[in-house]
């Protein structure tokens, strides 16, 4: 029988052609409010995967809107009761489950302040989805792996489809409608890593590297490959890791690239050739052929627009990472030590 | 000979005084500055050691004042050219060199607009220090090692003596003046690691767990482990450990808990027993006596109040860090992989 995972996995097309269908008024209904609103900057609560769908929502809301963001310190909140100013804020609090007490925490005290608050859930009776003003449900179903993978990539969605209603661009939504077609193309471009992950049955330890849009990218891939396979797995930007982290590369370690063509990519280039010199093993996820050709081994996906492609370029990660449990012998539905729904205050 | 950097982590107690007795008056004027700017929020800008010490400074601005902190994504400046609206912002580059690019560009677009710059570095002259409207001087003198310890406990101090300032009250201001005191009484307590560090001398992996102002010193720890050692080490706030990376746990795992007495305690201490059922080898850093007694392993702290417990807790980290270097005979003060000054862009 195929893993839940692994079915989870493949829905993920049909889960972000629903939202693009589904929830377009909706969208709208949250951007006119919004615009209203006219915050000064976002706040976004989050947790575990919903933590990386943040950072993504840091380049979409900076980079697009030019609003800035920031992720919340929920213990402010909860733990010493001194709650940061957030009133000319938008909060955002994204969690799959919606349970997320310390989320909810965050966006309680922030409308009492009266900042807009804003719940991206898989639930519309969760208590997050019922505290914040508006909702933007996942449509995703029910996810019963433990492993995030269809709500992250659902987070992503929605995160996008925000950011082009606010941006007001037709060539945006476009290129979203273009989304669940080169979703279906990564997944059957990755097909072939259930063919050569046993290469990577021993590996003890991960570096994940991405940056821009793709920093969200690498810490999710590193955070899927260390729930599901337990590996010392590490998401970085490319930049922070020069400062520091690569000290520990040397010859034989793994280091996945998070590399699709865009304006990041002359330095994750210099980068590969760089951990190349050092005899690390450079595994790539890209969609330029010449870096692809540069890897010890190639993870193609589609072309894109760069601020699509973390919604892309996370699914080879989600299936090496599927993968490198199997090979262990891992039950990938259920990691050791996690349930599906975590609660911290 | 002892390394540079044993002599360096040695200098803290009297690199804190020295910023204490001539740092004050600099302080008052940025101090006056920043309030009458009057910031909606503060926008840091740092790379790897700098950017742990951005961590606490979202911790005291945000729990003392009220402020809330992002950390910046310097490559909306300078690989996308798309940088966020910080006109209402206080932003802050932090860097020991002063040299990096990439904060010296999101301050300087930020400047452009309109917001209150301020820069934090070991050198008057330079680019970031010369581009920000006020500069902050560590007053550290030249740190020689590659990885940075007293220049951080500085970076820390200075941001503890400016959230006074603004605070205004008379209470932290006392607190602050026993801190060389208690760094010295920290460094002293500290030195029985050099005994028991080869007890560690083959582990490959190590997480290290803090919460709230303490985040900061779990992410410095953990950086200073793989900079010199080039364990797989991971820095994390307690609470996201639990959505995902305690998975990896299983019997023998070194962990080293952050956990001075504070606000955050009794999730500290939840946390220790269940990484005790786990069977992982935990290491606490505290200066509570039940909590230092349920670790495998204990590195006293003196007392002092929580928010100034990170420039005291760090320091067995610096010299767990060295002494396992150390035992396995590496370069303590040239890594390898890296240099003094890391430019990214």
């Amino acid at each position: 029988m195929r893993p839940i995972l692994e079915q989870e996995i493949k829905e993920q097309p049909t889960v972000i052609e629903r939202l693009l269908s589904n929830g377009e008024a909706l969208t709208g209904t949250v951007a006119a409010a919004i615009r209203d609103f006219n915050p000064v900057f976002v706040c976004i609560a989050a947790r575990g995967t919903s933590d990386n769908a943040a950072h993504y929502a840091q380049y979409m809301f900076g980079g697009m809107l030019r609003t800035p963001v920031m992720l919340a310190t929920p213990s402010l909140h909860t733990v010493y009761g001194t709650p940061p100013d957030l009133s000319k804020a938008l909060v955002i609090g994204i969690s799959q489950s919606g349970q997320a007490e310390d989320v909810r925490a965050v966006l309680s005290d922030a409308k009492q302040r009266g900042a807009l608050t804003l719940a991206i859930t898989n639930f519309d009776d969760s208590p997050l989805a019922q505290i914040a003003k508006y909702h933007l449900p996942l449509l995703a179903e029910r996810e019963l792996s433990v492993a995030a993978t269809k709500t992250y990539t659902a987070q992503l969605t929605v995160i996008a489809m925000l950011t082009s209603a606010l941006a007001g661009g037709d060539a945006m939504l476009k290129d979203l409608s273009s989304l669940p077609r080169l979703a279906a193309q990564a997944l059957r471009l990755s097909e072939d890593i259930a063919g050569w992950a046993q290469r990577y049955r021993y590996i003890n330890r991960l570096v994940t590297l991405g940056r821009g849009f793709n920093y969200a990218t690498a810490c999710e891939i590193s955070l899927k490959v260390k729930e599901l396979s337990y590996i010392a797995s590490e998401g970085y930007s490319e930049a922070n890791f020069r400062h520091g982290p690569i000290a520990a590369i040397d010859r034989g370690h793994p280091v996945i690239l998070v590399s699709p063509h865009g304006k990041n990519f002359a330095g994750m280039v210099d980068m590969c050739q760089r951990l190349n010199e050092l005899g690390a093993e450079t595994l790539v996820i890209s969609n330029n052929s010449d870096l692809l050709g540069h890897g010890t081994q190639a993870m193609t996906i589609p072309s894109a627009p760069e601020w699509l492609s973390p919604i892309l370029a996370v699914m080879p990660g989600q299936l090496f990472a599927l993968q490198q449990a199997l090979v262990r012998g891992y039950d990938v539905d259920k990691p050791r030590g996690l349930s599906k729904v975590t609660i911290t205050e």
